[in-house]
């Protein structure tokens, strides 16, 4: 908690002390939040915010706290580590930008929100690149001054492909990957390189009509709702970690093509929203499920 | 169109002029709603409101028309009739109070919903009965003055028990039968008994989570949404025409018991809302979807 | 947190712990979470869920703890005084069934909501009495076998008239008191018996149409949403620290009665959620608002 | 109705026939569908969607009626006139792509939209030119290559500045205006060029929250929702007709400023939906009201 008056914060203004998040997943047990905060009490730093959850049926306890002052990363977690249960993750990471890479096939709404939202503030991030396996959303792309790399799939194979974009991707050590509407189903061999990292935006709401189609399926199913999920990808299509979902209401007069031309805003603004959770460490993978502080 | 002054409205406050509800539904022509309308006119009907849809893609034309006057039921049709292409389907029904029974399990929530609302007049129901396999029921439904049957399924197979129902609710002949959170799966002879007139509330937005315990399943597939759907019954589990659906958001503090608590109101709330629009004859059934007017 | 292992607590599953809620407020200062958690686990009380708000423009720190076991109420309270600001609000109640009076006038869906909700468990509240200026709901009350008492305004002044509700209600010592359309404004002199201790549902999102005939005034003014809120009731008419609020779409076709009817069913729910948030003690009145944890 | 054959209409793909909308809105009047839609059966002309609305209260007839075929514009009002009321209102226009000006002041969020909105397609519409009385937004706007204009009010008059800005939009004649946050009052005079042509977002549910900082205002209330209206502009401050409104949660851990960075994304959503409904004619005006077919 934050006891500075507010004399002193006007003073410090102009250097804002840093911000780190500290994210705790460990076995529950008792003292846990008493403890870990006595530490970072200890180290004199501050607690802007604090969540916890614990899953009482499995035993397992969660934290995220938001610290501020100076902080000494090595000293602090090996205090924390004194504290804890043996089995713990602990991540500490800055409050501030992230980076990430965008891969995307042909539809420009997704991209388009989050490259507009990237250009005016609506999202703390910094886009190093879009890689696109077609070259339609180029133009889109260096209007806002990004890099865009045409890696085509045609006449490659899907190693070969994947083993394409990887280059580019890595030059770029991105936080992030995020598919905007990339429609090429990617091999386990490439998603295993980056766990908990490739958020995928599925245009409906999951697990309701997982693969190809959505908007064909829900037509033809009749359902008075359609949305989006967007998730951590896994090596099982379309089933990895929700972060987010969202619906829309439709009727008997919508036809596929109208569901799916509706069902781009709430494609785009589920995968914002689930950007901005990850991006500003809000959101713990546990299992094949999330914990979203 | 109601071309009556407000004096003359006023005269007849007294003896309002009966309303009727014409449903048509036949292969989309050029000029088909200037001719059933004209033909309306010709009656001498006012038309308080007229909806209709036309699906394109199939050449299929929908309409839903109000009608206020003096009707002369079999005239109208007959007049109809000329002006319609040879397959053609019309109701033409009473626009007041339908008669419905209810059929329940162990839960009270939704039949719960329904008796408050029939008692206050937020549904313009007469509900003729209550009939649940388990007695849990009766106590509740009797409060409000209902018959209840208890018609246990134990010690009869689903024949014999589903006959035994059969009984009771023909005894009523009532318009719709309600679903209330009824836990059986019907057989096709009991359904085919009652085509496009049996409502069920399932506890999923289908078609997610099909067959038994939805909540427990989206709590495992970790979904931040859960929802509920209203539905015709047909032969397919589940898989009847939907005419509502409704969602809540849900978090990963929820348990399967939690999402099924806080399920329970949007259960209700989406059963009750499907009801009405079929009580005002508003829910056209087509192959495997709904019109809803 | 939680530290016992599973064996333990199926033996214990006949005897559960009590539990306790523990709302903490005060000044903001450096390592309260540290300390306010340490002392629950000095003494040795579980921590089922803790959930923190600091209004850093303010200054001001919330906590909501869930505890667990044994608790000496006065040597816990004692103890935290020694590691709180001086300035500091602490409120430590059983986690249990709290007991309600409902103030009502004529319509009965508000009221009938909380009464089938009691009746199955939806809320876990016991309704003392039920208290109406009309005996309309008398019939419905009396169903669940719960009093209803007939205070009618009629030849009396305000004063009068809420000095005879007013010993009715403090016969029952209820937690809270809840207006589930009472149609009447309560003086200065009423509402300071009860602080914060009134819950009242408005027909309109405020402060959109405050005072009489909201959704005429909707009606007038063309809006697309109407909605309800609930909140506290404190001197200044539809202006006490909003609770919660939600609201539904209407179009160009709705009548003002038509937005009441269909505005009936927001109402009791947000009603019946901010009843539950209350009995669950997740709501801290600050100022003219709410936390709600 | 659309009679076509489907071997026909793959025939006509490549010439499809012209299609206008017809709005009518009239005094009520008994026969008018059958009249309206016979006149249009005698051109030949295919009705693909028609909607109506009564207002009873008022005897007031609207219809919008989607019509394909080679329209003799003045002959089908000519003939419609005949059988109208004689006081009414016709508007026939072409069905497609419609001229927008966009003003601007600093913020992007909604001109980002809808610039990126017409750049995939997701709304019919050419932006002309935008008009910014800052030229913060010069950059964004030339980027998908529109003419941006550079309007400062400094060291103009109210009058003066809107001169200004009235010469470039008379120079591009566009169908309607909108304001995209542009935070200026405008004057009687100047609206009174453009009746029923002006669309403007208001960052509050409407009649919430009028005038300025309406975020501050919520956060001050206390409110847990927060919203955004598009209307159209009249001499009254934020109270012309409504188009479209909607809501998001928010809760008491939002700063005013928190609430406003949430809020752009309620106010593009709605801003572009409105602007869809308008261009595609949905939207007639009636009273203060509006009529969204």
């Amino acid at each position: 908690m934050n006891n500075s008056p507010l004399s002193q914060q006007s003073e410090t203004a102009t250097t804002p002390l840093p911000r780190k998040i500290l994210i705790t997943d460990c076995e529950d047990a008792q003292g846990l939040i008493a403890n870990i905060t006595g530490v970072c009490f200890a180290h004199q730093l501050n607690i802007i915010k604090n969540t916890e959850f614990v899953d009482h049926q499995q035993g397992r306890f969660f934290m995220r706290t938001v610290l501020e002052g100076k902080i000494n990363d090595e000293a602090l977690l090996a205090d924390l580590r004194q504290v804890l249960p043996e089995q713990n993750h602990m991540k500490l990471v800055d409050a501030g930008k992230k980076r990430i890479v965008v891969l995307v096939t042909k539809e420009a709404h997704c991209l388009g929100d989050i490259l507009m939202k990237s250009y005016y503030g609506g999202l703390d991030v910094e886009i190093a690149a879009v890689i696109g396996n077609y070259d339609i959303l180029q133009g889109l792309t260096e209007k806002f001054d990004i890099p865009f790399h045409y890696v085509s799939h045609q006449g490659l194979d899907r190693q070969e492909h994947e083993q394409a974009m990887l280059e580019k991707i890595k030059h770029y050590s991105p936080d992030y990957i995020v598919l905007a509407k990339f429609m090429r189903i990617l091999t386990p061999e490439f998603v295993a390189e980056f766990p908990n990292t490739i958020i995928n935006i599925h245009h409906s709401f999951l697990p309701a009509f997982i693969g190809a189609s959505p908007y064909r399926q829900a037509w033809e199913r009749g359902v008075k709702i359609i949305g989006a999920t967007a998730h951590f990808v896994n090596n099982c299509l379309d089933e990895g970690p929700i972060i987010k979902q969202d619906v829309i209401n439709v009727d008997h007069s919508f036809s596929a093509e109208e569901m799916a031309h509706n069902g781009r805003d709430v494609e785009k603004s589920v995968l914002s929203k689930a950007l901005q959770l990850v991006l500003e460490e809000q959101v713990v993978v546990y299992g094949n499920k999330t914990v979203v502080f």
